[in-house]
C-alpha cells in the first residue's frame, strides 16, 4: 500500500468512526528517547481529520496530582467517535519512575495490574486500543544524539533528560520487556517499532493503527471469581432483615446526635488539615431515609468541605465515554468529601434489575468497581459505603405516608411504585452486590433503618468510625 | 415568618427550581472577615436540598492561574436547577487586592467593569444573582476576634488573614461601597448585613435568598452601540466580494507554502517557551476551504501544542449552563493553540440566521463576544479570527464538484444547500458581524478564497504576522 492510499483508508476509518460514534480509538506511543515519536505523531496528526483527534503529552497539572492517580487518564478518554494519541501516556509513567527507582519492583508490578485492568475496562467500553513500542540499538541511538545536537535547527530537541535515557538504555529495555510482556493482550496488542526515518516510521504507524481500526472487536473475557457464601464479615438482607429494634426516644437520640455530630465535625477538620479524600456511598431501599441520613452528616460539616452528588440518568457527555468516567470526574481533591446519594453500584442494582446494562456489563461492573475503589485506597482516601435497609412493610407504610403529606409528596414516584413490585430481585442483585465488592478497606455497612432514629445514629456512629480508623493509622 | 416557615418555603423554591431546570441561582457573601458568613453558609446549605446545591470557597489552581482570570468562575457556574454559593467570589478577589494593593485603581475601575459584564450575562442566561455584604464595626470586631481567641474550641477560626483584614476595616469598608456602588443592578442586587448572632443572620439570609427566588425575572437592558460603517479598517462583504486574483501557480505555491510554514513553526516554539495562549477562530462560507486552511497551519505545528475544536451543536450539559460556557471551558492553556472550526460567532451567524437563536440573545451576543475576547487579551492571548469568504458562484462549483466526487461526497450535506438558499440573509449577519466585533486586537481578517492557494498562503501570512507582533511586544 502506498502512503496515499494507506493516507486516505486511515482517513475513511476515521470518518466512519466520527459517523458512528459507537468507539473511540486510543494510540500510545512509548519506548526509547530520540525515535521521532514526536513527528511522527505530527505527521500522522496532520494525515488525520484533526476535528476529531486529540494528542496527549503533557505531565500532571496540580489538580491531577491531588487526586488518584488513574484520574488524569480517565478524564482525558477520548469520547466515541474520535482518536486519543498519548506519547508516554500510563506506560511513560511506569517505565520512567521504575528506570529511576521511583517506583519498587513491587509497586511496579502493582501498576502493571492497573494497566491490565485500566485497558480492560476501556476495551470493553468500546475504546480500540494499540499501543507502539520505539526501539533503537544503544549505539545507533547516541549517533542519533550527536547528529541532533550537531544541526543548529535541531539541537533544541536534545536535554538533559535525552541524555540521562540514553545513559538507561539497557535499563529501558529490560523494563521495556516486562512492561510489554506483562501487558500483552488482544484487546490491548503493542507492536514493536525498529528505528526508521520518520517518513518511514509513519508509514508502519498508519498501517498499524488502520489495522487496528479495521479488526473486528475483541472484547475482553471478564472473569467472575467463585463467590464463597460464608465470607467473613459480608452482609446480607437475607440474614439481618429482621434486625428491628425498640424505637429510640427522642430525648436519648437528640443527645446522641449532637455527640454524634461534635465527634464528626472536629474528624472532618482533621481529615482536611491531613489532606485525605473521603468518598461515601450511600445506597438503600426507595424511602429507607437516605436523604435524612445524609442530612444529618452534612449538619455536622462545613459546606466548603463537602458536595453532594445524586445519581441519576447519565448526561450524553457520560454516555459517550466508557461507563466509570462518570464517577472519576467527581472524585474530591484531597481533603475534601464527596457524598454519593446512589453510586457506582447503580449498574449492578437497578441497571441489573431493569435491564438497562445488558448481562456482560453489570457482571464485569463487579471487577470494575473494586478496581475503581482500590485507586481511592491506594490514593489514602477512606471509602465508606452504606446500605440503608428497611423491611417491606415498612417501606410500604412510608410510601402511604408520603403520599398523604403534601410536603412529601414530592419524593414519591411512580418508579418507586414499580421498584416495589421487583422487591425480591432487588434483594438477590443486593446480597450479590456486598458479596462480590466487600472489599478489605472498602467493606459494606448494611445499616438497619426501620427505626430512622437509630439508622441516622447508625450511619454517624459509622462514618465517625471509618474516619477515625483512618486518621490513626500512620500514613 | 418563623423560622421554620422560612425553611419549607426555600425548600419549596429550590425543588421548584430543581424540576423546572430553566435557571440556576448564585448567591453571593462577602465583607468583613469574621462575620460568620462561614456558619450561615453551612446552616443555610443544611436548610437546603444539597443535592442540588453546591459551595465555592476555593483560591485558584494552577491549572486556573494558567487561564484568562474569568475562567475559574465560568467552570463554577451551576447548571440550570442548581444552587451555588460563594463565598467572597469574584468580590473577594477584587476587594482584597485592591486592599492590598495588588490591583491598582485603574485595574481596580477594569475589574468592576468586567464584573458588571460578567453578571449581567449570566442573568440574561436565566442565572438568579444575590450579592450579600456582611458588615460589622471596628470595634465590634476586635471584640468578636478577642472572644474566638479565647474560645479553645474556636480559636482556630482565627489567623493571621483575620487579624490583618481587622487592621484594614476603614480601606475594606470604603472600597466596599465602591464596589457596591459600581456593580448595583435590578438583575444583581446588593443587601447589606449587620453584624448578628449566626442564627438570626441565618433568617435574614434565607428571606433574602427567597425573595429573590420568588422575585419575577428581569433581564438586563441590552445596549447596542450604534455602528459607524465607516470605522476604518473594518471588512466588508459588500466592498471586498470582487476581490478574484489571477491563480497561483503550483510551484510558487509549494515554495511559498513551505516558507510559511517553517516560519510558523518557529513562531509557535516561541510562543509556547513565553507560555503565550492563542485563539484561532475559523469563520466562512460552506465550501471556503475552512478545513484545507486548517490542515496548512497543523501541518506546522507540534500536536502537542494545539487542539482543533470543531464547534457542532451543543451537548446538554452545554446547553444547561449560560451560552458562553462551552467557549469557556475549551481556552487553551497558556502556551497553547486552540484552532476553533467554527466558533461563537455561530450565535449571530447560523443561529440567527436560522432563528435558533432569539433576537434578544444573538443581539447581546456582539457584547458578550466583545467580552470574552477581551478577557483573552488581557491574559495576554492572542486573538485572530479570520473569515474565509468564497463568491456565490464559486460555491456551486464547489458543491457540485463534491458531489461529483466520492472522496468529497461527505463534505456536503442538505443543510449546505438549505444555507444557500438563504445567501443574503447570511451575508447581512457577516457584515453586521464584522462590524459590531473588530475590536483592537481581535480584528476581523477577510481571506478571499476564491483562489484555494492564494486563500491558504494568507491565512498562513496572517496567522504569522499577528503571532509575530504579539512577540515583539514586551509584556
Amino acid at each position: 500500500m502506498n502512503s496515499d492510499t494507506l493516507r486516505y483508508r486511515l482517513l475513511d476509518a476515521q470518518l466512519a468512526l466520527a459517523r458512528e460514534q459507537q468507539r473511540s480509538v486510543i494510540l500510545l506511543l512509548t519506548g526509547h528517547a530520540v525515535t521521532h515519536k514526536g513527528q511522527v505523531v505530527n505527521r500522522l496528526n496532520h494525515w488525520l481529520e484533526n476535528r476529531h483527534t486529540e494528542v496527549h503529552a503533557l505531565g500532571p497539572s496540580s489538580e491531577e496530582q491531588a487526586r488518584p492517580y488513574w484520574w488524569r487518564y480517565w478524564r482525558r478518554i477520548p469520547d466515541r467517535g474520535r482518536i486519543g494519541i498519548f506519547i508516554h501516556g500510563w506506560y511513560g509513567d511506569a517505565l520512567f519512575a521504575r528506570a529511576e527507582r521511583r517506583l519498587s519492583p513491587g509497586a511496579f508490578q502493582d501498576r502493571l495490574e492497573q494497566i491490565r485492568t485500566f485497558e480492560a475496562e476501556l476495551a470493553a467500553e468500546g475504546v480500540i486500543l494499540l499501543k507502539l513500542w520505539t526501539d533503537i540499538g544503544r549505539r545507533e541511538q547516541r549517533r542519533h544524539l550527536d547528529e541532533l545536537q550537531q544541526d543548529p535547527a535541531r539541537a533544541w530537541q536534545v536535554g538533559p533528560g535525552e541524555w540521562q535515557r540514553h545513559g538507561q538504555h539497557a535499563v529501558i529495555e529490560a523494563i521495556g520487556r516486562t512492561l510489554r510482556a506483562d501487558t500483552e493482550a488482544s484487546h490491548a496488542p503493542w507492536q514493536r517499532l525498529a528505528f526508521r526515518a520518520p517518513g518511514e516510521q509513519l508509514n508502519r504507524v498508519g498501517r498499524a493503527l488502520l489495522g487496528r481500526m479495521e479488526a473486528p472487536p475483541e472484547p475482553p473475557a471478564v472473569t467472575l471469581e467463585t463467590l464463597s457464601d460464608e465470607a467473613p464479615g459480608v452482609p446480607s438482607l437475607h440474614r439481618d432483615d429482621a434486625a428491628v429494634e425498640k424505637r429510640l426516644d427522642k430525648a436519648a437520640y437528640r443527645e446522641r446526635l449532637a455527640h454524634g455530630q461534635a465527634r464528626l465535625a472536629s474528624n472532618a477538620r482533621e481529615i482536611a488539615r491531613r489532606r485525605i479524600p473521603v468518598v461515601i456511598a450511600f445506597e438503600g431501599h426507595d424511602a429507607a431515609g437516605k436523604g435524612g441520613s445524609i442530612h444529618r452528616l452534612t449538619a455536622a460539616l462545613d459546606a466548603r468541605q463537602y458536595r453532594v452528588y445524586r445519581i441519576g440518568a447519565p448526561s450524553d457527555e457520560e454516555l459517550s465515554r466508557p461507563w466509570g468516567w462518570r464517577f472519576w470526574r467527581r472524585l474530591p481533591v484531597d481533603g475534601r468529601i464527596a457524598i454519593f446519594d446512589r453510586s457506582w453500584y447503580g449498574r449492578v442494582l437497578v441497571e441489573r434489575v431493569e435491564g438497562l446494562a445488558g448481562e456482560a456489563q453489570w457482571q464485569r461492573a463487579y471487577g470494575e468497581i473494586r478496581h475503581f475503589e482500590q485507586q481511592l485506597l491506594e490514593h489514602g482516601g477512606v471509602v465508606i459505603k452504606l446500605f440503608l435497609a428497611i423491611r417491606k412493610e415498612e417501606q410500604l407504610k412510608r410510601f402511604e405516608a408520603r403520599a398523604a403529606t403534601p410536603h412529601k409528596r414530592h419524593k414519591l414516584t411512580d418508579e418507586d411504585w414499580r421498584n416495589r413490585e421487583r422487591w425480591d430481585d432487588y434483594q438477590r442483585a443486593i446480597d450479590e452486590m456486598f458479596a462480590r465488592t466487600h472489599l478489605p478497606g472498602a467493606q459494606w455497612s448494611l445499616i438497619a433503618c426501620d427505626d430512622k432514629r437509630r439508622a441516622r445514629l447508625a450511619v454517624l456512629e459509622l462514618v465517625n468510625q471509618r474516619l477515625e480508623a483512618r486518621l490513626a493509622s500512620a500514613i
